[in-house]
């Protein structure tokens, strides 16, 4: 990544520099070698007017591909500087699934003022995308998508894609549908260019296609995809209509959004929404995510305290005790949250499922047993042959140091299970694996943990 | 998901039993309505005597994509039981980076048994893509690519690529080389279908498009696959000629993997290998995986002992103290792991750099500042209210809460800090920040802790 934006950041400051002295040609000339991704990314970063100047050097089709591709946020800052029917004219040549979200994201008032100069077919495609929920199928979907007809010819058709192909149509997937519309087949581009010409439709046709319906989940949607690495997948309405298509890069950005989602929950964080930015979001909103895990867990770090009073005598008597206290409940959590990822990622891959949680159980058993053999005999010879000399009044060391390393390895073998375990019963009943987070594991393993070592302390130091 | 692979469960029943009763017409039928991934998820699930029969109702070249899909495991038991001819026909239909991956896990002995039975032409290409280390972008392309000549005129060209298309080549790009192969720009199938037949290739050419060297790094091509929304990218060898693809199914595959690194690094994992299963691994290679971290931060952790020794006396004196001692170190883990999982997530999305460490620090100080109060708060309130009344001998409990819940607050805004400090630094220093692990941080942060809570006790308590 590093590299790609070095060589990006490089361009663009070429480019700033001959949009100041005016050079549109060689601007123009550089633009259209230039990916238009980066183009997109050069024209965020420049004011809305100087934005606008660039974007004017290239015919209409060619300013809505640009247009889709930049920010909203820019976007937004175009719109606020054109003239409506002029912004009208460059918004109806946007991809469909990005004027939908631009339209989304204006005032009541601002929808008002640009649907009058929009074309009867353009307001009414915008209206309708817009009108699905953000996190569905219909919500993140495009409707530029090639048709034909089952009743054609395979030369009928490839002259109805010729005719209805504007270039920000995804042809590869011909979508086949009867006169009202509703879907029957795929005929992939590669298959009509290889039929013969005077060959039907139907003879070509593959009738049975994966699809998602306007309201699946945009997560299963982008699961589809991937799962049957398709390059875009249609979305049928009820009435088994066509009415969009998603393309499997929305899946990259959707199977993204997800897992940033997976890793904040896992460390107690309030999901963020796709587009919000770590920087752009206000500390206060950061801090509301934030503050209720921080404050109830920190209230169920109290309970530890009972244990520890439940135990005071001991301490007491063995101050030493405390001293190996943090590293104690440090330890633990360090288990478990290893355990708990580990499982965690291995639902979410599909590599498990709850029904495993035997194996994955004794799994983790024997895997607990292993490091806390190695973790004991590595304290154990640390507190027996460097213990710190001013502790050691009048108890034996050696027993000491077997009661905390005893401790220590019930410890990582407890907190690993209960790593384990934990996200496999959130979801066994039907929750998301992933709240079972490493703050929860930690916090549960820092109470089983002092639970152990004080039992373990009682019973061996005979208190 | 869930969905997803309940759906095909009930399809792999059916079709188990459709296998065992020898109802061939029906199983072909059902098979050939099924999505390949799905066949070859079913396939794997077989002994390889039934796969093989199964395999064998289709058509040489169905036989090959459907080998093609299958887990290599599964591959290797048919390579076993099949006379080396007959495996060698099926072999080369498969799809070429299919193909190599398969060949690269035979053993030198067996890599020897298949050769001679394969056409020169397949034998060449398989040795030669065999020779790229698997982590480049050599060792993960295919050769299923369709290329035409730049003298072409459109009308040539979509007959060559008729001619030379056999089913499992990509041909949404149609990649335009000289009479050595070297590559000078793509059309996509669509620009070909629209350009009028006479026209040369040269016309419609892009001559500047996004490619990957031979020994580039997989991640690296993912990134552009991923950052320029392709379908496909070409591989380019130092002489310029054109030696593969990489295709998009195969980017999501490598983006999600090194997700999965991330995690397992940021919670202290040796990462594993493309291909690694949860359940498969043995338990000796996940112990080897996961005990370097938890014994070295076990070790680590006796650091907090040394502070808790240092300052026994205040311990004896104020037992109390040693009651919120866990609760207190546990907080701080939990700030800074939350402040460490956001910079690492958005630093990997690109949403800020190591250039950004002022603001980041600002806001997570403003954001923890915020958190801050509300948890002394709540914990002020419960000590003070609520208290064990055993511990409240003779000294005021006001001021024991009050120097808890300070040492608190001054906790969390630290370990806020150190979280999104340290993957920054190593961010900077050219290492991953994910090494700036989650057991890392709490492990810093119990440390801090102590020391905060102990030097602001002797301050307010006035020992």
């Amino acid at each position: 990544m590093e590299n790609l934006d070095e060589e990006t950041d490089k361009k663009t400051t070429i480019l700033s520099d001959l949009l100041v002295q005016g050079s549109y040609e060689e601007l123009t000339k550089i633009i259209l070698e230039m990916p238009t991704v980066e183009v997109c990314e050069f024209l965020n970063q420049q004011t809305e007017e100087k934005a606008f100047k660039v974007l004017e050097l290239f015919p209409k089709e060619q300013q809505g591909t640009f247009l889709s591709g930049m920010d909203i946020e820019s976007q937004l800052k175009l719109f606020r500087i054109l003239e409506k029917p002029v912004f009208a004219q460059l918004f109806s040549q946007m991809a469909s699934d990005a004027r939908a979200d631009f339209y989304q994201r204006l005032e009541k008032k601002e929808q008002g003022e640009l649907l009058p100069f929009l074309q009867k077919k353009i307001r009414e495609n915008v209206i309708s995308l817009s009108s699905y929920p953000p996190d569905t199928a219909g919500g993140i979907m495009s409707t530029d998508f090639a048709t034909i007809y089952i009743d054609m010819t395979a030369e009928e058709a490839m002259a109805k894609i010729r005719e209805d192909a504007p270039s920000k149509k995804m042809i590869y997937y011909i979508y086949v549908v009867d006169h009202l519309q509703r879907m029957l087949g795929i005929v992939t581009i590669k298959e009509l260019i290889m039929a013969n010409p005077k060959n039907k439709i139907e003879d070509t046709l593959q009738e049975f296609f994966v699809y998602s319906e306007v309201d699946d989940d945009r997560e299963s949607v982008a699961l589809k995809i991937e799962k049957y690495s398709l390059f875009a997948i249609p979305v049928l309405n009820p009435f088994k209509q066509l009415v969009g298509i998603v393309n499997h890069d929305d899946a990259i950005e959707i199977l993204k959004a997800e897992q940033t989602e997976d890793m904040e929950k896992f460390m107690g964080i309030v999901p963020s929404e796709i587009g919000e930015n770590y920087l752009t979001t206000s500390s206060f909103q950061h801090f509301k995510k934030r503050v209720f895990w921080i404050v109830s867990l920190a209230a169920i770090g109290m309970l530890s305290g009972i244990i520890i009073h439940q135990y005071q005598n001991v301490l007491e008597q063995y101050i030493i005790l405390a001293i190996y206290m943090p590293m104690m409940t440090a330890t633990g959590g360090n288990s478990g949250s290893q355990s708990a990822t580990l499982v965690i990622r291995a639902l979410s891959l599909g590599e498990i499922s709850s029904q495993d949680w035997l194996k994955i159980l004794f799994k983790e058993t024997k895997i607990s047993f292993m490091i806390s053999l190695c973790v004991a005999a590595v304290i154990y010879a640390k507190i027996y042959f460097l213990s710190f000399s001013a502790t050691t009044r009048n108890f034996d060391l050696s027993l000491i140091a077997l009661t905390i390393s005893i401790s220590l390895a019930l410890q990582v073998m407890t907190a690993a299970l209960l790593g384990a375990g934990l996200p496999l019963i959130v979801k066994k009943f039907g929750g998301d694996p992933a709240v079972a987070a490493s703050p929860a594991i930690t916090t549960a393993v820092d109470i089983t943990g002092l639970l152990i070592y004080f039992t373990i302390a009682t019973l061996l130091l005979n208190i």
